[in-house]
């Protein structure tokens, strides 16, 4: 299954560099929040073991949200694959889209400092909701014209566009979670992947039949 | 309104890579600038939703900030989709571009910090200030010879250089008001969007009566 | 010896420059982790040698740090020059490759931080086993069917999977001596290159008999 | 005095890309370094300016890092306009070239943080000697075979390498400087420019004399 091959333009080649530089630096700056542990000269190694125990719910962030980052610069990379063109309406939808990614260490920060509370849970589910719906909006618009590619597949097209429709699904489903059983709101996100895989089944289905 | 499709020689596009990275390295620092609230453990639900109200000015900035640099890039990114060529005269005045961008995220956790306060307004609107007219110096540099696609249209060209104008006016607006009554400063700075389009109709209208 | 001069499809060129961002970035950040040493004014010479010596675990992990990510970065440069196309596959292993990359920061800061301890050193060396895991089935997966490029030399392919098996090889010996003797953890980092070179002769060896 | 045309290959292509990205991020931590004042609800304009005043030397060395790191991309961008092609023997000296380039967001907070000691002073300019050291070897390597364009013209290749040695020469007499009056060592910069307009003056006179 390998992807198309035609060059895009360059103000297009050049907006997909910016947005990965922008996914690539929010994705690494996650851990610049996690506090090193210092602990005294001497310190048994149980100790070291404890401190680091206790940053259990930074090291979950970190790959949760790694993760979450990771799926919306995967959908971003197969939306782009599909256009070739560039045209000035894509600035702003994009630009909001890499705003919503570029909060995330800050909503992760502050969900692994507070991680028994309900009101980090809400913001964190929240903000991914937000970014879900941004990027909806976003492949919608860079999977249509006149920005796709005029020889990519309904198929390709409508396997893109669901998996975004998925992202949001789970999404809605983990933020009501986060509302109604926070200590639940991060096992809720295994529903997006789920989500996203029926959406994309679906999808297909569509398309076979059409 | 689908845009160039020359390639740029690969200087210019290594000069555009490198711009675009510092460019999203300051608009996702952004955010590392605003502290994660830690309250002990078993804090209230208000506690934190006050946390977080505390936060507003943070959050307004780091809106504000992430759509200024955002247009500053849209501009560059338009600007240089018109050109082809590179010469050494674009490497300082690029880098005095590239130098102010990077230092927002100061002026904007300054301000974000202070907001009550004079100076700091003043500070941003002036930093704000000096970046338009460098981005005025590097789009009227990049638009014309001998960087500049010798296929770009005069009307392309007109309003690239417009919205730079018309940025910059904004900012001058922004900068006055600043100084006159702080607490407007930051919703002054709506005259920057104004300005530019103002700018933008009347390049358009003098250019097709040429 | 000049590489392959055919064009990546512009779906892997994109990974491509995502993993460059990210590599770009952890390598970048490791310097963030060292507090810079702020004396009282007036502070005499010895004072400031005595706050730098002070800081020499922190240079040392610097530097080591630099040069174990920059290897990483040199293999991915090198299996990735090798191929030509893109597929979905990719998408995963590529991620957690970068996920454990983007972690170096903090493992490197809490070794640096904690450097006479014996956990802090089997975590660093770890982090690296793991890290050397994830690349190998990045090297393999991305010099195989369907991303390389089908005119790749077969001893070409050999070297890089070699290296890779050499780079985690090294890295078990330093993680079994980290549990050892703790002390000698980062100099036993040494055999990271002798099991590259070896395992590098090895695979050409057996290729010039093939 | 429009560069080369011709397209590096794509090995050589990620090497500068990477390049590019570890030069943009240490460029732009330098700001992150710089501590934002936060002043006590209600501050006069005057106690901001003091604040703003006591930054002084942090601003300083903001513009002047800013612009050392320009400089060598400068350098950097120059050299590898002039190359086509990749070798493994680039890995190395490049990456020792960047991880210079990445510790210069420490020695310069440094710096900043100590202005009026000698010991900072030593260490900033070291590491700017030891930069340009590593720069001229990269420089060297690029220009030369089997990387150099063979198009390239040799007043090209001259000028290039003519301004690493000037940037080197600068660099040995601001170290010397650092010793003997460190307050100047700031200002005795400005011999790093005018070393690189002679250097480059010779190497232009040697050439047309050839």
């Amino acid at each position: 299954m390998v992807e198309a091959q035609r060059e895009p333009t360059p103000p297009l080649e050049r907006m997909m560099f910016f947005s990965d530089a922008v996914f690539a630096i929010a994705i690494t700056l996650l851990v610049i929040e996690i506090e090193v542990p210092q602990l005294p000269h001497g310190a048994s190694n149980s100790e070291h073991l404890a401190a680091l125990a206790n940053l259990t719910p930074h090291f979950i962030g970190y790959v949760i949200s790694f993760a979450v980052i990771g799926v919306f610069w995967t959908g971003h990379h197969r939306a782009f694959s599909l256009a070739l063109h560039f045209a000035p309406g894509l600035y702003l939808p994009n630009l909001a889209l890499l705003g919503a990614i570029a909060f995330m260490p800050f909503s992760t920060a502050y969900l692994s400092e507070n991680y028994s509370e309900r009101v980090p849970h809400i913001v964190y589910n929240g903000m991914l909701l937000l970014t879900a719906l941004l990027n909806v909006r976003v492949v919608r618009k860079v999977t249509g014209r006149p920005y796709v590619d005029e020889n990519a597949s309904a198929k390709s097209v409508a396997v893109v566009r669901a998996w975004s429709w998925g992202l949001a699904g789970g999404a809605v489903l983990a933020f009501a979670v986060s509302f109604i059983a926070p200590q639940w709101s991060h096992a809720a996100l295994i529903m997006v992947p789920m989500c996203m895989v029926l959406a994309i089944g679906w999808a297909k289905r569509r398309v076979a039949v059409a």
